[in-house]
């Protein structure tokens, strides 16, 4: 017998890896010695015997009934995060591009990392200026394309800078195909994977454990990679083994699948989406009620459901209310909301697994906070 | 409170993912929804947080104790497994050669699909013939070495085909790194480190979970990686980073240092290989006694500790035989036996975790079997 002890209070507001749904290691504690009658751990789980095959191709499953990928669209299962696919991205697809080049639209601080992490293996555009601060998605009349460009890239929700997409931006080019960066959004939210031609996820923020990358892409894309293309972050060559070229990373497949049974049952996306869009709105209305003592520096038109970005005192924040805003969320179990070193002050993260009574407990401890720090400002 | 039930009854002789000792799952599974004191699980846990360094710390301690790792090397923790590092090492070592080659022995399947990945980078030369099957490594004499060379590369035991070598090769051009892949033997013996530029090993099979790959490079060899290396396989910048470039298998990592705990309380890597070698004994004697009912092809001067491939039933195996013979070791409860597609028959793998009662236990069935069926050959 392992004593699991009471219900667990801590609220983890981290950005990645977080939460994890507490049904889910429940279940996989529970199961985490012997996965049903096969005698072994899932961690131990040959990634060739049938069982595991079988946990595989239910993962894949789940993804595409909750994600509604359609038919033309192949999964695969790969490591290396989403630093790995700013490289994989441009070496599978630069054949598209009669002059090795790619759009890119730099809407925070990853878009930019991937951006440059592209400029190794073709020219990149970028489609606007980044403005710095990223705090605004450019209007679409100052989006500058490339006819010739192998793909437009663009992440879906900045998890640093709090900046998401609230649409699929519209293209002017529509045979040049769509690549989304979705790891901190995916399944918090609908989403039109059909106007995409790739789409990628690391899974350690909606979908379970760090390790796992999810690839989503289009069959015609398929094939064509880069001879200097490491066969690990090769599509094709994943796609032709099942996504097992070589050992995948098992148990957070397994994890996957758990968080994604979890989804179902909670409604799937569109319960999820309503749910986030209360959790965000508890928090964003205490910001923009507070008279400037919170302030959130993103655009209305962007702000992000999964991360949020906020100051503590002001505009530019005040670091000694910074640290005292932190210190007093700690002491009452609720971790990991420093921001991002590069943005400063505070982040909460509301990944799916964050419940809105957790979130709650968040938004009230602001205001408190406020009342009684807010003559310090 | 989690019921674990009895102690677990199945021996697991797959060639990883593969056994992980039990005191390790039992202690992970106790702190599986809390780690310490810190209210989360370590799948959870921010890679940035102090928790988590301190794991990786420890883990890389460990790791430097038991390995005898010289200060001169430094250690990653990185993800795609051993065939990332087949794409890896010639992107990151080519500078070494003013010719663009390498040197690989091919002594298996595993070193021979190294040689193949390395050719999009770099001219392998094969320092002898490979010999097809694999069951012998050609003496020093035969081994043609290039003096200008990147790198000599070797697999210390090929799981495939069980063949094992007893100690690094002697290279004849001294400035010129070895490289080894020790996948499947790491700590399984003593190891020198010091004769290598580099080695890596993914963990899934000595060293716990599938998704993590270490890797042990000389610092004198990190910075001068191709242009076109991705950053997730650029030595360099993961060392830049202290191995969170990006977010790493935060769990992979956290069960390697479970196992490298389990290690040293056996008594480390010196009692370990006393264990292993009467282990492969236990097995090898009942097929070199059987007057050919039981045939291992590998010969006797590179038998491996690790991976025991062998037929039933004569020298070509008599596949009625080898599948009674799988079967029947099903119903004792000892799983995954089953060859390697590209050599058939039987495979026995020994890893740390497989104890000697186990191993016994396998023995005794072989025994048994080949009175039963003796006949029948």
């Amino acid at each position: 017998m392992v004593h699991t002890g009471k219900k667990r209070t801590v609220v983890n507001f981290g950005p990645g890896p977080a939460k994890i749904p507490e049904e889910v290691l429940q279940k996989a504690q529970t199961e985490f010695l012997e996965y049903e009658h096969t005698g072994i751990s899932v961690l131990e789980m040959s990634h060739r015997s049938p069982e595991f095959d079988g946990i595989m191709k239910e993962t894949e499953k789940l993804l595409r009934d909750e994600m509604s990928i359609p038919n033309e669209f192949e999964v695969l299962f790969l490591q290396g995060g989403g630093s790995g696919q700013f490289a994989a991205v441009p070496m599978n697809l630069k054949f598209k591009s009669s002059s090795g080049s790619a759009d890119y639209a730099v809407t925070g601080s990853w878009s930019a990392k991937a951006a440059d992490e592209a400029k190794r293996y073709l020219d990149v555009n970028k489609v606007f200026t980044p403005m710095k601060p990223y705090t605004k998605i450019p209007e679409k009349s100052q989006w500058k394309f490339n006819a010739d460009a192998a793909y437009v890239y663009y992440c879906a929700n900045e998890t640093v800078d709090g900046v998401e997409f609230q649409q699929p931006p519209e293209l002017k080019y529509h045979n040049v195909p769509l690549v989304a960066d979705i790891s901190s959004n995916i399944l918090s939210r609908p989403f039109d994977v059909a106007k995409h031609g790739l789409v990628f996820a690391g899974t350690q923020k909606n979908l379970g454990a760090a390790g796992l990358t999810i690839v989503i892409v289009r069959k015609d894309l398929l094939g064509h990679a880069e001879s200097y293309t490491p066969s690990v972050l090769n599509y094709h060559e994943n796609h032709k083994m099942n996504s097992v070229y070589n050992t995948p990373p098992v148990y957070s497949i397994y994890l996957t699948k758990l968080v994604l049974e979890w989804i179902r049952d909670k409604g799937g996306v569109h319960a999820l989406y309503e749910r986030n869009k209360n959790k965000s709105a508890l928090i964003y209305d205490v910001v923009d009620d507070s008279q400037g003592f919170y302030y959130c520096p993103v655009d209305l038109s962007c702000r992000s459901n999964m991360n949020i970005p906020f100051r503590v005192g002001g505009r530019d924040g005040n670091s000694d209310l910074e640290k005292k805003f932190i210190q007093g969320a700690e002491k009452l179990d609720m971790i990991s909301l420093k921001g991002h070193r590069s943005v400063g002050g505070i982040r909460a993260s509301l990944y799916n697994a964050v419940s809105e009574e957790e979130t709650r407990k968040l938004s009230e401890y602001m205001k408190e906070f406020m009342v009684t720090f807010k003559t310090e400002e």
